[in-house]
Parts: structure tokens; C-alpha cells; sequence
């Protein structure tokens, strides 16, 4: 039987080239938009603010704007008002319709925050409707509770919204995302192995630093939705202050690189750091240098470091999917979860 | 045999009765250096980090004003300038020599920013020379790995920076601290039955919200750190945005919130909604109405919620403590870790 989940991942291609169609041409509305701001936030929950931690590191490596991941509880819970003069606000919802975020949207604009929208829902739903700019993703309707499809295609919109913020890097290569995905699907690497290697084990450790840590946090999230695995997800240096305590026979790690860029060479230090000391590295994507230095390894995209993580998720998706059924999982509808997730 | 780790959790009231003595006096040098400025950026690993935390939801909730935790690799590894006109910088590292953290307040200061360091390594040590302004700690040395009074004083010096940002509190309630934390020493509650409760467990779940967030996610880092107990510390609700899923008969809950304030409501329907589950909920302060929905709870302190997060580590370091011994780990010297950790 094929889930729903195995399809949407399927799905991935045409979603992705969909969703750029529509909002390449839009780049220059954004422009407009951000020319009256300096700064980011970046208004999230799960599977969404892992897409906004991509779009924070895009947005300051590649543009130099100081970029924040918004406490929605300030404005939902505590009620209280941030100076938000020059601020462009940044909300993610798959739905459109989680009223938290709806609500937080609604308070930056009245901080006085210039306002845009990235969601899956359409222009009719309530997040669209609140904000002063949509980017409306089309990966037509998600039915596996793990988002795949929502997740990549929220990165392809925070990617067309990076070149609106005049970002130092080649418009071109987005284009290239939807075959480089494609080609993941048909070939992931080493799965079998890698489902085998956590089959049995209570948790994981999953890394990955600068872009790529945006695709950690994702891997370990649809790890502990899907496969009920105490998956932690850290930056490298973070783990290295404390957690890689915890990484020995018992707890593998997983270690996440794009081919290219200035974090892969202390991911292959980790790499070889965690084999050291007798525990298991799998790795997804960080080119022959990282696989060489692995336990088993998944492919990743031959892809430029700024948009490597739209399709490095791919093969972690693919994991999760397989683990999960390995464990008796139904992926499509894990326990304790609901599509759309309302908090206050 | 006494710890080490057990020595330094004592010595926190002392630590904090000297730290408030010494920094108190110095609000006023935080205004002047604040009046330049209208936002924070906090830059800070591990411990550190979660002391960040606490920090910028003083700074949200009680000054208004827009804070962020920086990406440190955006400085050291990208090696990429941002827009900080107007940012108020606050690094904190325990030893102030982890070059990292150093190098990225240097960056800070070139890319516009105003910069205070929080240290308990002394006007000499890098970090605090490389400040405009240096509030040191007086924690005294600290021998065991896992940090206790060098974090308990960091919060008390951003609890002092905030007041020189204007926060709408009462300053005399910082002066009830050490005391409370005294109490909870002597009468941290049910510690035993937790740590039964938790000694046959590969992971735990530890949350909490706004001000509490911070203890949640350093109680997380010292049962990793101390315990390589596979603990996530999460926001209550990012819990419930998917990682709700893997609370079970075999993974606990450990809920944290202060005595009073606007997140207490929703901590106790989650620990209803855990133990309603067939999960066990320890509870870590929350007075009695938290307490009441628990399967066991630790005592907080008598503390409004903004100083709070002073005293409710402690209950959460004892209980690291004695379930390290439990388990035939030495909490002084956890496996992997050093005092100071450098990273690049």
C-alpha cells in the first residue's frame, strides 16, 4: 500500500514548479513592500517556523537584515505591544486559518509592522486576508497529518521572498530545486540501512548549522511526529555545548549539509567526532566529503548552499515515511495530532 | 559524598545576594547605554542560551521592545554583516573566554550595535573588555560541568538590565530571591517519587511558556547534559504543533510555570490533558493549582512571574542532581563535555 504520505512526497516536483510560477513574477511587489522596512520577523509554530528559520538565515546571510523568530505568546498571552517601526512580518501557516498566528500577524500590523502572508490556505483565508502581501503556495491539499509538500513549497516562497529583500545570489538556480528534487525521490541513497539503524533505538540526535539547520530541525520534528522517536534537533555548536552527552550506541546521530557553502567542513569534523567515540553518524546530502565520513548516508541536491534546503528535506521525508511503517506506524495519522493545530 | 554540583546548588543564595549587591547599583549605567537603543539582540550557547530566554521575555513582555537570539554563524562562519543601528547587544558566556561568543559581540559592535557583556569570568576576561558595558557576576568559581550559580546569577543580571530598560516591575521583588531560593532548597517537594518516576525512562518532554520557557528548556539541557536523559525542552505550544506525540506511559512531562501570571492557566489544562493521556505530568512550581493536576510536583517560589525564573531552576537542578547519582552517573564530570566549550 502506498500512504498518503509516500505520495505527497511524490507530489513534490509539480508542487514545487507550481508554486515558483506563480510567485517569480511576484518579486517586485515584495521589493515595494520591503523597501519601507530593515528587519524581519518571522511569525511561526512547528513544521512552519522550521521553514521561517530557513528564511531568518537567508535573510541575513544573504541580505544583512537582522532577523527574529517571533514569541507569539507577547501577543496572544502577555497582550503587550513591541516597537515594530521598519519591521517587515513575516507569518507561516499551511492553513492560513491557526488562529494564533492569525492574531500575532494582526498585532505586528498594529506594532506598525508592513505585513506578508505565506501560506497554503489561498488569498480567501484569514492569514491572506490580514496581511498586507500574500504569497500563496499551491501544493493543493495535504492529506498525511506530516506536512511535506506545505513544507517545501512554504521554502520556495521564503526563497522568491529573499530575492524581493535584494539578496546576493543567482535567481536561476531556484529553477533547478523542482529536477534536483525529483532526482532525490528516485534515488535517496542508503535507506534501508538508515531505517534499520534507528528501527531500534529511543532517540536521535539530528544536526546541521546555518541554512541547513532549517532541514535538522524539520528531520527531527517529523521524526517525533511520525515515528514517536525523542528526536532532537540542534545546531552543531549547540550540541556541542552539552547535548553530545547523550550520543553514544544507543543514540545515533544524524548530520545534514548542503554539497557546498562554509558550514560543511565542521559537519564532517562532527561526523567524524560522533564515528570516534563509537556511535553512528548518518548524514543527508554535504557532497563525498560528508558521506565518506558517514555510517550510511542519504544523497542531497546538487544544489548551491542558498537553496539546498528545498530539496535536502526530501530524503529525510522519505526516511520518516519508511520508519514509520518499519514501526507499525500508520505515517498518514499519527497519534495526539490534528491537520489543522489550534494553540492559544 | 557530597557533589560538587550538590555544593553549588547551595551556594546560590549567597551567589545571588552578592551578584544583586554588585549590580544593582549600576541600573542607572544600563539606561544611558539602553537610551541609545530600541531593541535587543542577545548572543549566547547553551546555558547561556537559555538565560537568553529569560531575557528577551523580560525585555518583550515588561520594556516592549523587539528581541532576538542571534545566529552566531551569521558573524563567525558566513562571516556577514547585518543592520544593528539601534540594537542593544547582550552577550553572556560563564567564563567570558569562549571565542565564539567573544568574536561575535566584536561583530556586534562593528555592525552598529551598543554592547554589555554578562559574565562571571570578571572585567578581565575578553568578553568584558571587548564590552561598552560589563555586568559581572559574583558566582564564585564553579567546579562542576553542569552550570548552576553561574546561570541563576546571569538571570539576576539580565533581571538588573532589564530594570535599566525601563521595565514595568517592581524592583524591590528582585531582593526577595535568595531567600526564596533558600526554601526551595531545603524544601524542594516529592523529589524522590520524580526521580523514581523518571529513572527507567529513555526521554522526557520538559515545557513551559513566556517567562517560564527559559526553566523549561535549561531543566531539558541539564537532564541531557547530566543524565543523557533524552529530554526536548519545548514551548507548550510547539508541544502541541506535533511533538505531543511521543508524551506516553514511557515518556513523562515535566511542566513548569511560576506561581502566577497569564501562561499558568493553559500549563495546568496541559498537565490535565498529559495525565488524561495515561502519561505521568511532574510538575516544577504552578502553586497549587498546578500542583493539584500533577502526578508528582516540586515546589516553586513565592516569586511574581517576572523574577521567577531565579528560584524555579532550582527544584529542576536538585532533581538533576540526585537522578544522575540514581542512575551511577557522576554529575560533576558528565561524559563529553568540558567547562568551556569553544566552538567555531
Amino acid at each position: 500500500m502506498t500512504t498518503k504520505m509516500r505520495s505527497e512526497i511524490a507530489e513534490q516536483p509539480a508542487a514545487l514548479r507550481a508554486t515558483l510560477d506563480a510567485l517569480l513574477p511576484r518579486v517586485g511587489e515584495v521589493e515595494q513592500l520591503a523597501g519601507q522596512t530593515r528587519q524581519l520577523l518571522f511569525i511561526a509554530r512547528g513544521t512552519s517556523d522550521n521553514a521561517a528559520v530557513y528564511g531568518r538565515y537567508l535573510a541575513e546571510a544573504h541580505t544583512g537584515r537582522l532577523s527574529t523568530l517571533a514569541a507569539p505568546s507577547i501577543a496572544t498571552t502577555y497582550k503587550r505591544k513591541l516597537d515594530l517601526d521598519g519591521v517587515l512580518a513575516v507569518a507561516l501557516s499551511q492553513s492560513g486559518r491557526t488562529e494564533e498566528i492569525v492574531e500575532t500577524l494582526a498585532w505586528a500590523k498594529d506594532c506598525g509592522a508592513k505585513t506578508v502572508a505565506i501560506t497554503n490556505g489561498g488569498e480567501q483565508s484569514p492569514l491572506a486576508q490580514a496581511a498586507d502581501l500574500a504569497l500563496c503556495t499551491l501544493a493543493g491539499e495535504e492529506k498525511a497529518v506530516p506536512a511535506t509538500k506545505t513544507y517545501t513549497t512554504q521554502l520556495a516562497a521564503l526563497a522568491v521572498l529573499g530575492l524581493g529583500l535584494g539578496a546576493d545570489v543567482d535567481p536561476a538556480d531556484l529553477q533547478r530545486v523542482p529536477d534536483a528534487v525529483e532526482k532525490l525521490i528516485s534515488d535517496p541513497g542508503d535507506l534501508e540501512a538508515i531505517v534499520e539503524g534507528l528501527a531500534d533505538k529511543p532517540g536521535v540526535v539530528v544536526s546541521g548549522r546555518g541554512l541547513a539547520f532549517s532541514t535538522a530541525l524539520e528531520l527531527a520534528l517529523k521524526l517525533k511526529e511520525a515515528c514517536y522517536l525523542h528526536a532532537m534537533g540542534l545546531s552543531y555548536a549547540d550540541l556541542l555545548h552539552g547535548p553530545i552527552a547523550v550520543v553514544d550506541e544507543d543514540t545515533p546521530a544524524i548530520l545534514v549539509a548542503a554539497g557546498e557553502g562554509p558550514t560543511l567542513a565542521g559537519t564532517v569534523a562532527l561526523a567524524e567526532r560522533v564515528t570516534g567515540a563509537g556511535a553512528s553518524a548518518f548524514t543527508v546530502g554535504g557532497g563525498t566529503a560528508l558521506s565518506a565520513a558517514s555510517t550510511a548516508a542519504l544523497n542531497g541536491p546538487d544544489l548551491p548552499e542558498w537553496v539546498a534546503p528545498l530539496a535536502l528535506i526530501v530524503p529525510g521525508q522519505l526516511l520518516t515515511e519508511a520508519l514509520a511503517r518499519r514501526l507499525g506506524i500508520d505515517p498518514d495519522a499519527p497519534r495526539g495530532l490534528n491537520k489543522v493545530t489550534q494553540t492559544d
